[in-house]
This record gives C-alpha cells, structure tokens and sequence, in this order.
C-alpha cells in the first residue's frame, strides 16, 4: 500500500550541490559567498537571551520587514519574510498557481524550480532562453498561451550569470498575464555603477514580485532567510494565509537583522567578489576558458581547447584535487561548469589545478 | 484583477493567541512551557561560531536525527526533522493528500489544522469528539466512508488534555484507510506513572506518523524545531522531495540537540507542570471551576457557579488584570476557557484574579 500521492511518488527530490565534511575542501559548486557574515552577526548571537526562546517568536518578523521597507523605500506590507528564498518560491507557488494549473520558467534555470512545481502539482512550461541566456522575443507569448499563472525567472540569470536591465522586466511584468516573481538571489552583487534596481517597479506592476535572500550577499546561506518584495495586494495572502504561522525563529530574526543593518560591511563584500568575477574571467580566459559576461557571484565556462575531455572530465579531475564546482546534467550546459567567485587564493588554487589539468 | 488562487481568497487565515510585548503579562494562554529552555542551550549559542553560517547547513539536520533516533530506539530514516511542527502537519498533507482529497480531523480540535487544509485545498471531513472529547465508536467509520487520506489527532487532545492510550490509538491507525498522524505537541506531560508510549506502534502500522515539538516540552516555540517519526515509507518522500530543500537553519540544529540532548533538565520542568496541573484543577475547582483531566500543559476549565457572566466575560477581567487565558469561538467550547499551567506564582496570581472576579 502506498499513501503518497501520484505526483510526489512520480517525481524525483532536488539534487543538492554536494556540501562536503572536509574543511579543507574549496567549495565553488553552490555560490556561497566567500566572506563570512558581519560580526555583527556575531555579537547578536552573543547578545542572544537564549531564554527568551521560551516564546512564540514575533510571528511576521516586523522588525525586519521594517529595516527591509526602509532600505528600498516601500512600506513593510510591502515585504513579508520567509524561511530562506526556497520558502518564498513554495509560497508564491501555493498562493498563485491552482494545482493543475500552470508555473513558467525560463530554461536553463534554478533547478529547483521544476521540484517545487512537481510538488505542487503544478503543469511546467518551460520557455528556452536564447544564445545569450536571455528570453526570446516570444518569451511571454509563450507564457501567455499556455495560461501561466506563475513565471519565476532568476536575475542575474543562473547559471550564466546575465542580467536583464530595469527596461526588460519592466516589459514582461506588463506582458505578462500572470504573476511575474522575479528570483534576485544573486542581485548584490550587480556593479553599482549599473545603478540597477527594480524595486520601484513594483509600484507600478500589480503582478510582480521581487525575491531577496540573506544567503548569498549576507553571506548567511546557513540561516535560512529570505524575502519578497511586491505590491500589498500579492504580499497579504502570503503573510496572513499561506505562510506557516511562525515561519522564521526568534534568533533568525535577530540575526538577519543585524546583517542586514550592516550594510556597509557585506557591500565590502559584493566588490570583492566583483574584483575577483573580474580576474578570474581573465585568468580563465588565457587559459582557453571563456566565461559568460556575469552580474552573479559565478561564472559559466565553456570547457574546451586544452581541455579536450569535456567539462564533467574537468570537474572530476578538480574534485580528486580537493575543489568543487558545479556541472548540470543538460543538454545545453555540457560543456559548461558553473564556478563560484571565491577568495583571491582559491580562485588562485583553482587556476593552478586547472593549469595542472589542462592538455 | 486578483491573483489569489480562489480557495486562499476564500478562506480566513490562523488566529494567533495574543503575543503581549508588556513583559509583565501573565501568559496562560499559548501553551508555552514556563520554565526557560535548559543551560544546554545557553551554552550551544554562547559557543556557535557564527562564521559557519556562511555555508548551507546539514540540509536534512542528521545529527538530530541520530539523536532522536537513539532516544526513541528507531532508525533515522524513521525521523524527519521540520521547521516546527506546524510544518510538519502542512507536509503531511502535502505528501499524503491530493488537493481536493479529503482532510479528517477531530472537532474541536487544534485550530490550525483547518487552515492548513483550507491552504492545501482539501476537503475538511470533521467528526465530533463524544462529550469527554473522545472518538466516538464510529469515528474511524465516518473517516472512511469520507476517503480520507489524512487525519490528524492531537494527543494528548487540545484544548481538553484528554489522552487516548496505546491500544485505542492502536485501534484507530488499524482501522483507518488513510495516514493517521498524532500530534504528540503536549505528550513530555503526560504522567510518566502511565508508561504511554506510541512509538513501538510505527513498526506495526504502515500509515501512522507521530508528531513531535520542541516548542513545548523543551521551552523552544521561539526556536521553531518539530520532527516526525513514522514507517521509512512515509518519512522518505518527505525527506526527499516535499521538505523544503533546507528546511532547519544552522544554528537551530544545533540548539535543539543541546536542548534535547539535556533530558533530565526538561523531564524536570514536566515534573514542576504536571504538580501545579494537579494542584490548579484543586484551586480552581475550590472556586466551583471545574477542570477536565488533562494529561498536557494546560486544562480546559468550565465557567459557571460563580461566574454567571460566562467565560468570555472572565477572559476579559482577567486580561485588564495582566493575564491572558484563550476562550475559543466555538459553540461546545463557548462555557470554557483553556488555561496554561504556568508557574506556582503564576498560578496563584491567576488564583487570586479569579477570585476577585468572582460574584
């Protein structure tokens, strides 16, 4: 006798990117920010009255809500706090899209996605992005003729790393019939001189949501913290229905905030991560390695040349000597292996192995 | 233009219990244990090293696993950790219920089970509960002739503390076509003298799940930490694919091992509850409010004699004298008021409010 419903037993569970015991072992397979969180993260948590975990904690974590509409100038109905980004795109899922019904998502993507959906019970449609990562000119057409009620897209796009400007999202959030959730995990590490920043969008679209993370540019993917963004009407259902009823702890709480408040420290972070993107790119391209223009805190690499046994062959080959990257199990991204910017001396190290692989 | 799937415009969300900012309120009203969390727990923040944070955390909290396994002498792949145990109950049904599949439930029962239900799109089958809030002889019948696929008990039963034992329970998962899952969220309060344990039972039934929290026994409804104990059958496709993919965050792993780790500390303040349970239905009942026998950390306390104004009215004397008890809109519950055990000084403070309430 089985109890699970049809569509669970029928589907596969999400393929983590491989999280090693060894400290040794330089991870750039799952975009982890190389820097660690603020100290004063640090001093929170030494500051925590640990009895005061006895309570309920503050059930929509207004605080931060508060600090998060204060920074991008919103009002705090305007943002409601989940239990890392994943719980954010499960909610906007269960909140928008009938079972049965229809969430679209750009591919290649986050591959998370599809497993949500598939939870859901929720039909895929899956539109091709272009040669250049980005979508075609009948992205939204298709979305539309399939009666999306739900697009995630991730801008910086993973796993290439491309942006889509203000202007473009501008364009499919109007297009768009459904409701438009626009995955910016990877946005603090855009260049600052790009001035880009789509909050104000959502004051001017009733369907678009805008989904921020403290994992990656906090640096704090062990917290399990995120947040949407959108217009109060698309926030509401999510922060007094469909969310469980105290989705993020009390010590959560108080952490993200003091990360959050700190952000002169984790924007010290963004740039040295975005000297590094820069330098490695180079480095990686006179080795024969060219990568994708990024605004991400990786880099999509087209293996070949003095490489000639392929991308999956140079990932092996870099995990015998101690480094993780990332390759997918598509077509289209074969060739490629996605690598996380890390410190100055691991992207070093990484350079030296693939020197000591290369043909 | 609304977004809303219908069924979450439709429904009406969760009705929290008062979380009072004024530190001096006396809070008998959500069930929280009124002792701290052990100084296990202290001492695992005071020693986190909050860089660690950084990375993604041990995505399905296996160290807690292994020592809940140990503990209740199962396997690990028989327990499944969640973010509280209100997640919990919402990927029970997830997993195990198809959206417009039936949800079956005991009435009254804990009030977020509805909304849940609601959220998930299931029809809600609700059985009345005799008038000593137990399953009638045909409850497991109705359920059946419903199709249920999931039923939830709360055991010991909230809001009246009633325990059904082993054989009963025992009973009804034999019976029952669907998952029965007991929330066990108040069973650390059961008088240890009864030697009720229903975690032997998962190995004889197939579609029996036990729910567990740490939010009550070990004082952490601020840490949000439940778990799941069941056949591997039905613990692997919550594992593997309905979980969130990092459903518990870093440091509350490792909170909630110190906590559960340090059982001669909680089994203590259990002690301390269940001798001011006992000693409260005495006190109360000397003031003509009598209690039903409650196995949990709070009872359910009839209002009359003394009080010819009703429960709702003493709810809100005792409110404008700094305590909070719950009173529930419900017609069989309209004569009651469910009141946590707090502490001797709590209890007495209460005690004497009444006794001033009283004609």
């Amino acid at each position: 006798m089985t109890f699970e419903r049809a569509n669970i037993r029928a589907m596969a569970g999400y393929t983590y990117g491989e999280q090693p015991d060894d400290p040794r072992v330089i991870k750039l397979n799952t975009n982890e920010n190389p820097y660690p969180p603020s100290p004063r993260v640090g001093e929170a948590i030494a500051g925590f009255d640990y009895r005061t975990l006895r309570r309920y904690p503050p059930a929509t974590a207004d605080d931060f809500r508060r600090l998060a509409a204060e920074r991008f100038h919103i009002d705090a109905e305007q943002v409601v706090v989940t239990n890392g980004g994943d719980e954010a795109l499960r909610l906007a899922l269960t909140t928008f899209v009938e079972p049965g019904g229809v969430f679209g998502m750009a591919e290649p993507s986050y591959s998370l996605y599809p497993v949500l959906a598939n939870v859901h019970g929720a039909r895929i449609e899956r539109v091709d992005l272009d040669t250049s990562w980005r979508p075609t000119a009948d992205f939204v057409g298709q979305l539309n003729a399939a009666a999306t009620e739900l697009t995630c897209i991730v801008n910086p796009h993973a796993p290439s790393g491309t942006l889509l400007d203000h202007q473009t999202i501008d364009e499919l959030a109007a297009a768009h019939d459904g409701v438009l959730l626009v995955d910016e995990a990877y946005v603090d590490f855009v260049d600052p001189s790009l001035e880009h920043n789509l909050v104000p969008l959502i004051e001017k679209h009733d369907n678009l949501l805008l989904l921020r993370t403290m994992s990656k540019g906090y640096s704090l993917a062990g917290l399990r913290f995120g947040f949407l963004m959108g217009p109060a009407e698309l926030i509401a259902p999510i922060v007094g229905k469909t969310r469980d009823s105290y989705n993020v702890d009390g010590i959560s709480q108080r952490i993200a905030s003091a990360a959050f408040a700190d952000h002169p420290y984790a924007a010290d972070t963004w740039a040295r991560v975005r000297n590094e993107r820069e330098r490695l790119s180079k480095d990686l391209s006179a080795l024969g390695l060219s990568s994708e223009p990024s605004q991400a805190n990786f880099l999509l690499t087209k293996v070949g040349g003095r490489f000639p046994n392929g991308a999956k062959h140079v990932q092996d080959e870099l995990r015998r000597r101690g480094i993780l990257v990332r390759h997918f199990a598509d077509a289209r991204l074969d060739e490629y292996l996605r690598v996380t910017v890390g410190t100055p001396d691991e992207n070093d190290r990484l350079l030296n192995a693939l020197e000591s692989i290369a043909g």
